[in-house]
């Protein structure tokens, strides 16, 4: 055999050593192998109640106006989002969604073998963003009970010396929730080199949010429409930090990169404030009625602050097994794969479908 | 004077080093400092012949939807795309722009210190991107006439080699726009290990754009909805290339960083033809109309072949003071900054918005 010549430009050594595994499969790919549709979409923590019909309205108006860009500098959204947190615009960066944030703030911050400190299991696509500049992840452990523990991440932080630290709250695929105390408690632990990215994806559904502080720069706390706004698919999240942090990531940000769609719906979706409050309580009705359900078939859930919730299956396998189950009868959930293994996810929806996926779920455990 | 003390997490080298300026400033900015909305936007080559009114409603629809994430795959955008250029779904990526695919390509082919090769003055956003990466430009010099000078870049990369070569075609700001044959001509001397990026943004108004081919695996070529599809705002486009090229910046890119309104609009543009037939050809019968004009006003233009009329001042500062006469008139122009500038950039609308645009020139230039 002759030794293979490379046949074309090839990438960075970075990049081939990459795997080439992506943090999410979408549903639209698993329902193309089967050839079914799903029923329902509970896998993604997208919200069933929808976005706000104002910003519907908003982003159908807006549709029909993109031929022009939109701002690159947001203000419009930023200056709303700078009065709701109480500071000012040069303390607010847009992106499309929390993805796009992280991996901002990573290739601003971590250089090629840097660590970056996280919880094993949470959010894979920070552990993506991490490896796609070369960083390492060092990984702490859940607590048995789901939750991000603090006391072993300070003993982390201070051994290590990772330049970013990383923690979801409310976190994601547990559920769990700190207080605004123990992450103030947390954070003062941190050196103040460290930049601390605080992934509040879910927090429009936790019990109690610290306000921002925009005296402390090692903090990047980063929002997204995607959740209790209902706009996973429109692409728009935030970060709030310091604004040195804000124009660092402008010299490396795509500066067109929120569409004009997902700027004026996101500015609609915060002035409709009702509509976040009835998603949230029905969200929370319908996740405390579908915890109490599957306990009484003998399957106990990690108390949930989000709009999903982790429930307990037993075993890896169970857990897998249910899953394809599920899939077979139409219905798209995921689960855990690294913690928390042994548990499936379910995103929270109104009242009427936890109801038809709750007679599912009973029909396929039972067999 | 104590020293300053560092006072929180600090960026890279790479970040520190990198200036603070953007490609472009937006237009609202520009509105915001002078407290005047501008009546003509021009600047931008965004299309005033708006959208398909199809893609239009489908984005309206879609918006409706927004609480699911769009296909990570894009697969029916790709299938779509790839069946247009006669190629498969493996040769085809999706980005939010080509803005979006820019910077990926050039995470993935350029490692800090590597040189990439362009035109100077030509599409400051690659630049960005180069250097967002810590590689570095080398420029070629356009010819007097504003064309990319094929025969200087061949021999720059010949003896250079840098591992990535970027070309315009039509070109911007300038309009210009070599022929299939010349680009294969020049692809043809370049080295099989240089990723050669074409930049195809504006193709659409293109004379003849060669088929893909999907044997050339050193040659990516990027489209967008932003120009002829009149999506400027929507954030989507696309590189064909090979599959290994698409394999490797999967492994960065973000995967669900096309909104679901994009998929979906793009997909309806593509398949409304007829609207691009008449955005190109109408946008050709009022830049003939244009230059005709401004050169009975002793102003000749670099022949274009795209939806702008790069048109020659005669001096920087004529051509600066006669873009801050028109803003201070309402009309939202560019103008080249580094090659041509002595010119001044003017977007193809309408033939009515043309003469809109036309009278007011023919006021501040008479000034």
């Amino acid at each position: 055999m002759l030794p293979l010549m490379p046949q074309g430009p090839l990438p960075t050594e970075l990049i081939r050593a990459l795997p080439s595994t992506t943090p999410f499969v979408g549903p639209e790919t698993l329902e193309r192998m089967t050839g079914r549709k799903f029923e329902l979409r509970l896998g993604a923590n997208e919200s069933l109640f929808g976005a706000s019909p104002v910003a519907i309205e908003a982003m159908s108006q807006s549709a029909a106006m993109g031929h022009f860009y939109g701002d690159p500098e947001g203000f419009d959204l930023r200056t709303e989002i700078a009065e709701r947190h109480g500071t000012t615009i040069d303390h607010v960066v847009l992106g499309s969604g929390i993805d796009d944030l992280l991996m901002l703030f990573c290739r601003a911050y971590l250089s090629p073998g840097d660590n970056a400190l996280a919880t094993h299991g949470s959010y894979p696509t920070f552990e993506y963003a991490v490896q796609s500049v070369g960083a390492r992840m060092l990984f702490d452990l859940y607590t048995d009970e789901g939750m991000v523990d603090l006391e072993s991440l300070t003993h982390f932080a201070q051994v290590d010396a990772p330049p970013v630290v990383y923690i979801a709250n409310p976190d994601n695929p547990t559920g769990s929730w700190h207080s605004p105390a123990a992450l103030a408690e947390f954070r003062q632990s941190l050196h103040r080199d460290v930049l601390f990215l605080l992934d509040e994806a879910y927090a429009d559904f936790a019990p109690e949010v610290a306000p921002f502080d925009p005296s402390d720069h090692g903090v990047v706390r980063l929002r997204t429409f995607s959740k209790g706004y209902g706009m996973a698919g429109i692409r728009v999240g935030y970060a709030l930090c310091a604004p040195e942090h804000v124009a660092n990531v402008n010299k490396i940000r795509l500066h067109f990169g929120v569409s004009n769609v997902a700027l004026a719906g996101a500015l609609a979706a915060l002035r409709d404030q009702d509509h976040l409050r009835t998603v949230v309580r029905e969200t929370e009705l319908a996740r405390a009625w579908l915890a109490s359900e599957m306990l009484k078939l003998g399957f106990p859930s990690i108390p949930s602050h989000t709009n999903f919730l982790t429930i307990r299956i037993g075993t890896k396998e169970k857990a897998a097994d249910l899953l394809l189950a599920l899939r077979k009868r139409g219905v798209f959930i995921r689960k855990p794969m690294k913690a928390f293994d042994e548990c499936i996810r379910v995103s929270i929806g109104p009242q009427s479908v936890m109801e038809e996926f709750m007679g599912r779920f009973a029909e396929v455990s039972r067999s």
